[in-house]
């Protein structure tokens, strides 16, 4: 799918994943919105199938394959999330999944995407794991599927902006971590084709990158997709040395800003979650959260704010972490 | 309000509490539903208003103090989360609420209630604060609020069970912590009066008690409200040395069985929760899913089974320890 994404092309890949994923709650959460003097929500994709909004795009993407191409298999690249979700997608579809993860992946996505019944490779960092992905679709003729910068993952991610609009009455801002940009790709696209980023109903969109891997933020200041030489941050999901050609224009086109979080205030942020609001999230799905408790983003007074938070899917020790060495907020 | 709660009590009492509270999630957890060959589904009061269902007896019976009883005050004993909710629920009616805590109280139940107004008063263990209590109800003429043991209270958690009546079609199982027996009272009690008990549709209600506080099940096995000379658990929330006189009549005649879990499979239960289903339960309200996991409660094969995850109000370092101890499952 080559051409740009039409309304009913957001509508028909919800369609299509609807019945196999969670329509996954937003919940109140006070103790953010006193801070922000406005409805704090969260929209707990941590709460999603495998632990994470990356069913969303591969189930879609694995949808949309050719009956010839499911034969042959697929191929991806991923810190861990989407490799999970490629591998159960995968397998409710019958098809071979090979994965390939750098070899720092967190332990429990590793061991969960084999869980899933994919067969896991891990090669160097992101950018070895990337290529190294690419040499084996090439090598043992298998479908690539990229982890973001693809039209049907855009699509999938679509139906997470879909929910919130109908969900959340009114105007607001809907506040997304971005790592490649595949998500917020979705949810910019599936809402500005919906009509609801003009007018009088306007909802915004703002992105959110961990300081040490900021390529979307590098995107917009130079104007185009960037590459990143190294990334340094907790937030394994949101690591991909580089924003999407794709999602870099979607970003372009529709969301108002892209902040910066440092890791510490990552961790603060999974603290809170965890205790004040009783979720575990991964370093990367508490990125918005963070950003809101630490004025990197902000809310205008009494709109409603809704807070991805797109996973949960978190080694043991990091969570430890988080819970001893998060600051405490307020 | 001393005669038998009829359902209109329970209609009237949801009706009362149900815009200032949660209706909180029923979230399916696969990982337990495949050992169980059933499907299981987490009723989730962790996430509700002050982090435990407590709210819903508490609200409840603030409700149901007349004019003068409010201007009084209340006074009530708790280990935390019912200590919590009767500060949170008096603040909203404005009442003054003094709330006794064992000295070994969970510290961020003891700030967490102070946080929400309450004057907070650490005495001794659980039935030290009980008997100071009772002293201060006398001594300040405030209104003494049981934490368990009263109509209202009783009539407010039946809120849950109806909740579930409605979202969980046809029979099952519904598995709820048991500490002095007022939610497992409550929910047996609504579903009793609506009819949920009986015939084609019926529903089963199984209760969890820590092997170190087992209140209810000794008051089964004798056939009276016993009181226990000593209780030793993890399990703070569940830890009341006695069960209630009416709490024991509606088990008795509306239960179906009352099964022991330990300190160490409620660790495991918790890790468990925070890994697979990305949500922190406290040592109480991880005990449902415990049993499950361990089956000392067992499913028919097929049927829905709904285990209550009561409150996730943990200190950091219980949280930790379930993280690095709880043993690994399956």
């Amino acid at each position: 799918m080559s051409r740009p994404l039409r309304a009913a092309d957001f509508i028909a890949a919800r369609r299509r994943i609807a019945p196999k994923i969670h329509r996954t709650p937003l919940l109140s959460f006070r103790t953010l919105g006193r801070r922000l003097a406005a409805d704090a929500v969260l929209k707990c994709e941590n709460l999603q199938k495998t632990g994470s909004f990356k069913v969303r795009g591969a189930l879609n993407s694995i949808a949309s394959l050719g009956p010839a191409e499911r034969a042959r298999g697929v191929v991806t690249i991923s810190a861990g999330n989407h490799a999970q979700a490629v591998a159960w997608a995968a397998g409710r579809a019958g098809a071979r999944a090979v994965v390939v993860m750098p070899e720092r992946a967190a332990r429990t996505k590793v061991e969960a995407a084999r869980g899933y019944g994919a067969e896991v490779v891990l090669h160097g960092d992101a950018a070895g794991a990337f290529a190294e992905a690419h040499r084996r679709a090439e090598a043992y003729e298998l479908v690539f599927l990229h982890p973001f910068d693809a039209s049907e993952v855009i699509a999938g991610h679509g139906s997470t902006g879909l929910e919130i609009a109908e969900d959340v009455p009114g105007p607001g801002v809907i506040v997304v971590p971005v790592g490649g940009g595949g998500q917020i790709a979705g949810i910019a696209g599936a809402l500005a084709r919906a009509g609801r980023l003009a007018g009088r109903s306007r909802m915004r969109i703002v992105g959110v990158e961990p300081a040490g891997a900021p390529s979307m933020r590098r995107s917009l200041d130079e104007g185009r997709a960037a590459r990143l030489d190294r990334v340094d941050t907790i937030a394994d999901g949101l690591a991909p040395p580089m924003a999407g050609e794709l999602t870099y224009r979607y970003v372009a086109d529709h969301v108002e800003d892209v902040a910066l979080v440092s890791d510490d205030e990552i961790l603060a942020a999974m603290r809170l979650l965890a205790t004040r609001a009783k979720l575990v999230a991964e370093p990367s799905g508490a990125a918005a959260v963070a950003a809101l408790m630490c004025g990197r983003v902000s809310a205008r007074a009494g709109e409603t704010v809704v807070a991805l938070v797109t996973g949960g899917n978190v080694d043991e020790e990091v969570m430890v972490r988080a819970l001893r060495e998060g600051a405490r907020w307020p």
